[in-house]
């Protein structure tokens, strides 16, 4: 891929101050978030929906959109998830247009977190780091640890020590040093600014957050692209950090700017657990200001970050583009899983059920109306949090091998059996 | 997708014999298996390289050389997942041009059996049948379970009754009624061809079998048409019924009959478990007879299969091409899984660990050398078998979230406390 080079600078979401594309974070003088800026005017001249159409499926087809210097070199095949039709799913919840981003297969990690990691890591090489790190509530550990391995990076990866086993399996497998840290994600994230300081070491969603992040808005250039070139109306997405939330309509604004799309309304909305919402919270105060959730306690862990880094940008970005703010409880989410499973045959994991149970909220409640396609983002994999579901699936029923055996099974009613 | 008709009718593998599209799968005559016969000529004169660039990518790219009648209406998100190429993992082998078709990230649960379902599904609909059935070792049962509740098909699913946990909840989420049944995959089996005489369901693997595997082909379509097109020198290939290797090797040979790609020699190799390796064995004594292995005992449960159904074909299709066929013991098995998350960043099922471990041995005795590629043929998912590794996995270290602690731990040797 011969990419036209458009990444121009770090700049600072606050006061503006430019910076050099280093493994930097903050603003010296505010603390603002640096941010990548680009030449819209160089990517205009060099992309059209045709030469995008023509590039092979991956999130790399956007590359003038992510903060690299030459070709990415890692995560290759990473992104361009299918966009479901959700026929069944829209019935139930009463949705006429209804889209499932399907990033539970993502490569190679069944998240979505596969695409910042792909931009952190390409980046990280051309910075010449050779050891990779993360903070992480389990599915950015699973990602840094698979693609660092195929990129020969040596990777640390530290999570809360109570994770689920599968998570905490599926990082190790990968020969990453998993670290457990006594004491929720905001503490372990703390943990790590601490040693980002301290050994050069590349921690994806610290130094490298600026690059990091932007991988997020692959999500959203995809799904324009897959309804066709065309904004989608309504757009309900997880919020942990609230990162995906800001940079999905970041993505929307950049194909308008690019002339990529037509301009038109979108709303983002966001999705968190009940038992840690604190930027949902924040919306229904209608403040901008978090208020930290000490203990965070909900069974989507994934979500489960009580000090949200890009809180109050998520808030104001769902405020400005008309959306709104929901969250769902454990029995929810867990309805919310099963009732995607039963329509769509996705099986998402506990963020994804966040997700269908607060679009759920948001259309009963008349926030997903009007024309145009509403679009679900199901960010990872069920398999990924087994143990959630596990207590509420029935034993199977067991028989001889014997046709017999199995006439007088199905004989009795089947509902029964089996609900 | 206007896709022109090319499916023919159903013919008697042995005999020639001609039978209408129906939901029938043997031979009156000679009990032959019936296997879909194409119009090459027909499918030459409207597939070119270009017109499959321009589809959307998925399996139904290869629409023509599927046995349907119309559009496929189940599963239209399945396949064209990634073709890696696999340098660390070649690295280890001793195998140069190496590549992983990773199956892994299929849509939408993560295994190869999502190809064949879509198909099978597609044309229960055309067939007006409601109920659709399999006999299953765990990943066609979690497909089936899936693709039926999204297009609306009551579904059973019987399987071994000591399956793999994690893929019997994998059924059970989509709401299929999942039936344990006491005794190995072929008493399943067997009990299903009764239970499919007697109820007029579509049993996927039985009397949808002719359509069911055809759907196979498309990873091999798929693996040529990325790697440029061109045949890989040699495809290693697990077995469970040997149907897999029988249709990628079909598949290689149809794109040379339409004039898709150029003639070339090809070897396809078979992997087994060495607790289940009657194709294997077979090989081994230059036979084509299948000697049934009676109680399968590998840790590789979905390649458990003591009388494979293809076998005989899987064996003369190996001999025919070349190719050769291996075994694995569940160690091997065990490492091959870690060597390929370790060097590649994916985590594949028991089945990708035989398939690893085979291609590891076929490259030490000089049976994948040669120049061209290497293609190994990666099926599903590791976390749909976590218990398998799981013993192997250390515990990791747990600090507080302290710098000091954090400095005393990659203080002492790292290498001893994570290995």
């Amino acid at each position: 891929m011969q990419a036209k080079q458009c990444f121009v600078e770090l700049r600072c979401k606050e006061c503006g101050r430019a910076y050099p594309k280093e493994a930097i974070h903050v603003c010296e003088l505010d603390f603002g978030p640096l941010e990548a800026v680009y030449d819209y005017q160089a990517i205009r001249s060099c992309l059209s929906r045709r030469s995008l159409a023509a590039r092979p499926p991956s999130m790399w087809k956007y590359r003038e959109f992510l903060p690299l210097e030459g070709d990415p070199v890692v995560g290759l095949h990473v992104g361009f998830t299918p966009l479901v039709r959700a026929r069944r799913l829209g019935e139930a919840l009463g949705i006429r247009e209804l889209y499932i981003k399907n990033d539970t297969v993502n490569h190679p990690t069944l998240s979505f977190k596969d695409r910042v990691v792909a931009v952190a890591l390409s980046r990280a090489k051309e910075l010449g780091l050779s050891t990779v790190a993360c903070a992480s509530t389990g599915n950015l550990a699973n990602s840094l640890a698979a693609n660092a391995a195929s990129a020969g990076f040596q990777s640390y990866v530290l999570i809360p020590a109570d994770l689920e086993r599968s998570k905490v399996m599926s990082s190790l497998i990968y020969g990453a040093r998993v670290i457990g840290i006594r004491g929720p994600y905001d503490q372990v994230n703390r943990l790590c600014s601490e040693i980002a300081g301290k050994y050069s070491w590349g921690f994806v969603n610290i130094n490298l957050r600026p690059y990091y992040a932007e991988g997020s808005k692959t999500m959203g250039f995809e799904i324009v692209e897959q309804l066709g070139w065309s904004l989608p109306t309504h757009t309900v997405i997880p919020m942990a950090s609230g990162s995906l939330l800001t940079k999905i309509a970041k993505a929307y604004r950049e194909l308008v700017q690019t002339g990529l799309v037509e301009e038109k309304r979108f709303a983002v909305h966001g999705a968190q657990a009940a038992g840690c919402s604190p930027i949902t919270e924040a919306f229904r105060r209608g403040s901008d200001l978090i208020r930290p959730v000490p203990q965070p306690s909900t069974i989507a862990k994934s979500l489960a970050i009580g000090s949200p880094a890009d809180g109050y940008y998520a808030v104001r970005t769902i405020r400005e583009t008309g959306g709104a703010a929901e969250a769902a409880s454990d029995e929810e989410i867990l309805h919310g899983i099963e009732l995607l499973a039963e329509t769509e045959g996705i099986f998402a994991e506990t963020a994804g059920g966040v997700t269908v149970a607060c679009a759920q909220k948001l259309a009963k409640a008349g926030r997903l109306s009007g024309p145009g396609p509403v679009v679900l983002c199901i960010t990872a994999h069920g398999l990924k949090t087994p143990d959630a579901l596990e207590p509420r699936l029935p034993e199977p029923p067991v028989i001889a091998p014997s046709l017999r055996e199995f006439d007088a099974l199905v004989a009795v009613d089947g509902e029964a059996l089996w609900t």
